[in-house]
């Protein structure tokens, strides 16, 4: 037996009592006369104490040879500390060491394993199981197995099956691209590895599982981005004979379970807004709605005077950033700048100071004078003391510009609370999205979303124009969830693909045994899936998903602690018909 | 709203409600003036009724039309049933239909959709979203979703963490073939997927998650035998600074909770036996203890006389068949035909009949006499009307021999009630396995397990006698799960990778990353990972694992529903940087 007790339980009804404990060298102070060691696991630390009159000097000397994350067991008695620590559960008592044995002796390690350590990212990455020691990282796994938890309860005790799908499937060039695995046993042949259990999971609907879900790794082979990961995990689910409605009900019951059971939040009902006002008010389909700055459109007040870059635009807007009026001029040419990076890309930014006076003070009072203004402050909710700030160009664009400038702004007034949690549902998404360089529509969710009833005909006239009976679910300016209710016969199924390009041949071919599916008798149904990995980092407090995740992969796609992807062996290649070709 | 009300929910009580119902129909009997049908959903069936004197005209038509497996809505009245079903929960109630909706046609499916169906295995796996709707596979899929929910909640209680360990990982030649997924991003690399998370359970013991626990896939690159998979899932579990009495302690726990929450059953204390004695006394590492049989080894007692079979052989072992003198001359013969067969491959059998009046006759008469015989009853514990099979030769083959011999007849003699749960610790495994073929020792678990405390030293001189800290669970003659206590200093596991025939260099590359971790403060540890697929088969009273896996994949591989493995596109596989290469 290694332990009597882990290092997190001890107390002061403890004291007199005999224990073993086991754990790592967190750090020791030697007086010389006495010597102080604390000992870490995962539930705390506890203080031991060797003294040279109480201990003998064997196991003193002993202890003097400790180095930092040694892992030792001990045996001695609980006494009370004569310093109490009060931030610390067992702050109250300490161990008077009488056997001490070496478990695994420790190299220094390459960073300090403290909340706040001095490794930098790629050293954390490539000792992660030494990062893991970190409280931040640890509380984080242990708060997402939580998380994963309250959802698998939740769901189950609302009848949804876990149902596990296959990981070896088929590649369908739709979408990201796949990860595939080559077959050795079928030569010439791949499997890929799932973006989504999609089609699995409306077969079980088919299949009549009614409710499914299932917490699952998914695999897109993205070039990424930051925080973007090869392999993620979704929480994915479906049921059958529902509407949006009871789709947006069940789910919205699992994400308030979730911010009540892990964060003690009580939500009310959650608000939807249609995604045309999403973008309309904030320029951005995941609204950040914790706090104001909600755009005002100016076309109509600001299109009538000689200012032709607005003239030209096809939209201007702008948001009242509150006492934005105090921002020096410096620090607005910043600003100007900051919307000007490349990552923002507007050509410039128009501004109207709202003086305490009632006043109003523009970089473009050439062209507007102070009724013109105090249009623009009603429109945008500008108050006396805020700033105004503008921007103009193509809609979609501008919209992107100036929601990024929202988001930078919240964020450096401390709009952007972590503590405060502000859900919301977008409907009605476009089933259809441009693709600007190709010149067609491809489908925004996916093609087995549904056209809102009776817009099916609109495909041919305008396809832009038809809404899907698609939602997200938006917490806190990020995307934690989306679905949609889906095509459930086969001659809409084969409309659809046939709209986006599909030759009958290729969607037989890719989505033959879905649509044959569809003729024994699919029922009505939809679902939705959260990101996993984001919903933690969110109910957890923090903008990066990575520390919720235990071996993350770099921005290359690389596991550096392990190494991987690596070459193989000749064999092996030879084995599985392939060759490399440069 | 689709429905009020689900099938499987209506009874006496809610007679006169009106609701709203789903589902499949299931059957429909047209007595002319009255038409029935049996609604189905995941629930339950309900009865609804059509009759000329309360149902209009048109719904009655309608009504008519309705073919198998075609998903309707209904909206009627929760009405007494005039002869109720007792066997059926709804079977008191049926509904008199005033609305009918069809919300999807059916085709006539290719099988029935009845517990006992026409669909042979092929066909059953290529409609598998059909077959999912049978009770037998929705039963066994709800049943392996309550037993991982069980697991997941008895660990998460038992202060266990569920950590999510990546699957694009680094391919290791040790063990089975891994998949292989190549990386576009790092050309001429690929991904393996894992066959186990073991070393990343470890890493996580060095990291300080103590408790580590994870339902997980796996993936094994085999040829495939019957009721093998390529993807399977594990309940993966590994604990921090224990020793194997921990381990069996906490897993024994977790079996037993499931036996009695899954199953209704109370298990005592699960018994502990040796491998060594296992192979002894049932000659296998998974003897099935439901029943008896088991082996006398006669040598002493049978090699005593001119019988050059056994005298030439190795081992001389029998058994006890309760009742065998029952079974004809011809019956008997058939039984040596069947042990003769090549997947069991035995030369040969001897028997010896207990008559009634005490007396033997055996196939050997010739060499043995009444007393010879009375020992062979005596070591085997064969009593008055038994039948004693002997079988003779080298060690290790006669006892396989033997073994399956030994399943057989209990089989036959119905003394493998899938309703009784015999679990059984096997403990003390060889650290070692001879490869008949190369004569090289390999790992029998992997080259992680650590011998027992002072066999190292063995390691040179008689590899085979070491002994391992590892144990399996078996279950009613299946392996449930199996684990060990691991090496954790870097010294010993160099020195053993040394000794399984990895050159320093190549056990860096594999493994540096463990070795390195090693170092810096890793604790003691052990765990032990069950196969889920198996174990819900087995809790299920099932011998095979198929109708317990959602989609499972046939014997060569393939998912012969949607068709995979399959070919890629020319673009793809230059995206890879890889070529066919027959």
């Amino acid at each position: 037996m290694y332990r009597s007790h882990n290092n997190g339980s001890l107390r002061a009804s403890d004291i007199n009592t005999e224990v073993t404990l086991s754990g790592w060298v967190q750090k020791s102070r030697d007086k010389g006369f006495m010597i102080w060691v604390d000992l870490r696991d995962r539930y705390g630390i506890t203080q031991l104490i060797f003294d040279e009159e109480r201990t003998p000097k064997d196991i003193m000397e002993h202890a003097r040879t400790l180095g930092r994350e040694f892992v030792i067991q001990i045996t001695g008695t609980v006494i009370e500390r004569s310093s109490k620590n009060p931030n610390l559960p067992t702050g109250d008592i300490e161990i008077l060491v009488s056997k001490l044995t070496v478990l695994n002796e420790a190299l220094t390690p390459p960073f300090t394993i403290e909340d706040e350590t001095d490794g930098g990212e790629d050293l954390r990455m490539k000792y992660r199981y030494l990062d893991i020691r970190r409280n931040p990282v640890k509380n984080s796994l242990i708060f997402r197995h939580k998380v994963a938890m309250e959802v698998r309860k939740y769901l189950s005790n609302q009848d949804f099956i876990e149902v596990e799908t296959p990981y070896l499937i088929k590649s369908t060039p739709e979408g990201a691209r796949d990860f595939v695995v080559p077959s050795r046993m079928n030569q010439g042949q791949f499997y890929a590895l799932p973006q989504s259990p999609q089609t699995f999971k409306q077969l079980l609907m088919v299949g009549g599982m009614d409710k499914y879900f299932q917490i699952v790794k998914c695999f897109r082979d993205e070039d990424l981005r930051a925080d973007r990961q090869p392999e993620f995990t979704q929480i994915d689910c479906e049921m059958a004979f529902v509407e949006q409605e009871d789709i947006l009900n069940v789910f919205e019951g699992l994400t308030r379970h979730l911010l009540k059971e892990v964060n003690g939040v009580e939500v009310k009902k959650f608000p939807r807004m249609l995604y045309d006002d999403a973008m309309r008010r904030y320029g951005n389909d995941k609204p950040d709605i914790r706090f104001g700055m909600e755009f005002g459109e100016l076309n109509e007040v600001a299109q009538h005077k000689d200012f032709s870059v607005f003239n030209n635009a096809e939209l201007v807007v702008g948001i009242a950033v509150p006492g934005g009026n105090s921002y020096t001029r410096k620090e607005i040419d910043k600003l100007i700048d900051w919307v000007k990076r490349p990552q923002v890309g507007a050509l410039g930014m128009v501004y109207a100071r709202c003086n305490d006076d009632g006043s109003y003070k523009s970089s473009v009072d050439k062209f507007y004078d102070q009724d013109d203004l105090a249009k623009w402050a009603e429109v945008t909710g500008a108050k006396k003391g805020d700033l105004i700030c503008v921007l103009s160009g193509d809609t979609n664009k501008v919209r992107a510009q100036l929601s990024a400038l929202r988001m930078e702004l919240a964020t450096r007034l401390g709009l952007r609370d972590p503590k405060v949690f502000a859900p919301l549902w977008v409907i009605d998404f476009p089933l259809l999205e441009l693709d600007e360089e190709t010149g067609h529509y491809h489908a925004m969710h996916h093609p087995f979303t549904s056209p809102k009833p009776g817009q099916l005909e609109l495909l041919a006239t305008d396809p832009g124009a038809v809404k899907a009976n698609a939602y997200d679910l938006v917490l806190n300016g990020n995307e934690i969830g989306g679905g949609s209710i889906r095509i459930h016969d086969k001659k809409t199924q084969a409309l659809m693909f046939d709209y986006l390009g599909f030759t009958p041949e290729e969607a037989k071919a890719q989505f033959g045994f879905l649509m044959d599916a569809f003729q024994y008798g699919a029922p009505p149904h939809g679902g939705l899936a959260f990101g996993l990995d984001r919903l933690v980092a969110i109910l957890g407090g923090q903008e990066t998903i990575r520390d919720f995740i235990a071996f993350p992969k770099n921005n290359s796609g690389r596991d550096v602690m392990i190494d991987a992807p690596a070459t193989l062996d000749e064999a092996q290649l030879k084995e599985l018909h392939l060759k490399i070709h440069a």
